[in-house]
């Protein structure tokens, strides 16, 4: 079965965006369709929409869909773009931390400010379109890459692996999740493990659907049995995504991250973060200086929805750690295998 | 506040077994009345009653409600020992891993073959009921002890435990929370940080909620989060129950136990253990050969009761794991602080 389209352009420039509500799987399927900027701003507050790569496709996407807007209202040359720009602002700030939402959306702006002042709607909503398309289009051959070069280098047994970095997550197929599923349908075959991935279970609800899809088998976990089910030997490889990198290969990922490369050193297994060039950030070296985004207790204390403590508890809630450079063996980015995650070894690749 | 009470005898030798079913904790305390050995044992085998001490006290009264069942369908003595012995076994094997189950319901079942053979079923009912209440008021004795020898060793800064070590566990005030909450008592003021300790969230559930009766402030985490936490610095001590602990020190705990423990050694946390002396099975000398109990796969795959997974997920869900000794920095008994978790260690300590 082919893979899920968490974000798509329906139709050209007469068109709108189709996301699948994320919130709602694996137990329902349901599209919607982004008309309007207020829906997509919705969906991706929301996390209807998650996932860095993809909120920054929808959110280039959003930008087009501003521009129908205008062609809607049919409003002046001068009126369209202060719309527009306007709508890209809200956009651009749905989720003020993911880095990738902001970049695509300026990167359609960009597209905008560079046509003549009198340029014609329908001379606006193609061109950035294009560039919306463009951004698409770019990450799935991202996600293709990093698949092919991770398969190329994955180690014999069970592969673990941790949140969601699947199709649902990207333009493509992914990132760490890509790995797994190029090299299955190169036909290894091998256990894939998901853990569930607290507190909002993306590895039990997104991982395991994604799997499930493809008709590749999949054994989900809590994510307290890991260190257990690596003792017991059926871990050849752990594979993970990553938010952020530094300068020189400390990785900021989904909470629990750290714990499990710890671990995976302990058991001598091999650790990967799977992730394009575009998330390393060069103007941070130390992953100490990574600022760890702390989320709501009702995530902790109130697992899907439903009282677990009492009310008077306290909750600690990071949504991210900080695993560091020396504990992963190789980084596997679009552009080949980091295989030494240190300063020289990143720029060696990257540049 | 005083601790709530999970297992007790109500009445005399015309009495029964009251539960809190734990399993409805925090949002609901309703109390079970065991009339029947099925009862007793419906009770432990879906955790209504868990926590290897209290396990072993509702095994130990369950021999005395198999004398009561044999006294209310007035078997022969013959038939009454038969019904008697054939409800223990059941009884001591309703879950495999907790060693004080099988050894409190066979210290019952040694006062009945201490009886004479013609003895009435007056004497054998009153005979294992006072057996089964001293075993549960050793067991209070022996939290107070625990409680005590733990407190005094305790380092400075924040505790984070795991699972539900507490009254709720045992017949007194617990073994791990004991030590805390003894600690607290006697002045001490420090962080308490308790891992949610999926799939059964007994610690969001039922540690948070002793402690909250107790008005000591809680933090509950999830159980990925615990690494990060360790390495923020605030955590000066790692203590822990066990269901099972062998000759030389190995630990068999919830699952999730064991990651702690590596986590601890790599942060240079010390790791407790704390346990009566009868959790210690000197027929086993290595972890490995301790028998752990794979539980259903909803526990894993519908939190709460929440389907969160595609059904055709698999699921991996051991109850608990083993922790090598040598991850040990201690185990607090009744008997006092074993400081060195070796065979002579531990000999030394427990002889």
């Amino acid at each position: 079965m082919s893979q899920p389209k968490s974000v798509q352009w329906i139709g050209d420039s007469d068109g709108y965006v189709e996301l699948i509500d994320q919130t709602r799987l694996p137990l329902n399927i349901k599209h919607l369709e982004c008309r309007d900027v207020s829906d997509v701003i919705e969906a991706i507050k929301s996390l209807r929409v998650r996932g860095a790569p993809a909120i920054g496709i929808a959110g280039g996407y959003g930008v087009v869909v501003a521009a129908i807007e205008a062609r809607r209202q049919q409003l002046s040359s001068k009126e369209s773009r202060l719309h527009i720009e306007h709508c890209a602002e809200s956009l651009a700030s749905a989720r003020p931390t993911a880095v990738n939402l902001r970049w695509a959306v300026e990167r359609v702006v960009c597209i905008l400010k560079s046509l003549p002042d009198d340029a014609s709607i329908e001379i606006v909503v193609d061109s950035l379109l294009s560039e919306a398309r463009a951004i698409h289009e770019e990450d799935r051959q991202l996600c293709a890459a990093i698949g092919k070069h991770g398969a190329s280098i994955l180690p014999e047994g069970g592969v673990l692996t941790h949140c969601n970095t699947g199709a649902l997550a990207t333009g493509g197929d992914g990132t760490a999740l890509a790995v797994i599923t190029t090299a299955w349908e190169q036909g290894r075959r091998f256990e894939v493990f998901a853990d569930e991935t607290r507190p909002l279970l993306q590895g039990a609800r997104l991982t395991a659907w994604e799997l499930v899809q493809r008709d590749i088998p999949v054994t989900v976990l809590v994510d307290a049995a890991a260190a257990h089910l690596m003792k017991s030997g059926r871990v050849g490889s752990v594979i993970v995504g990553a938010d952020r990198i530094t300068a020189c290969g400390d990785t900021a990922n989904k909470i629990g991250t750290y714990g499990l490369a710890v671990l995976a050193a302990s058991h001598g297994i091999p650790f990967f973060v799977a992730a394009p060039s575009s998330t390393f950030d060069q103007t941070i070296h130390a992953g100490d200086d990574i600022p760890i985004e702390e989320r709501g207790r009702e995530e902790v204390l109130s697992p899907l929805g439903r009282q677990a403590a009492p009310n008077e508890s306290h909750a600690y809630n990071p949504a991210f750690d900080v695993t560091p450079a020396h504990l992963i063996q190789a980084i596997i980015t679009e552009k080949g295998l980091i295989d030494s995650v240190t300063f020289d070894g990143i720029k060696r690749v990257l540049d």
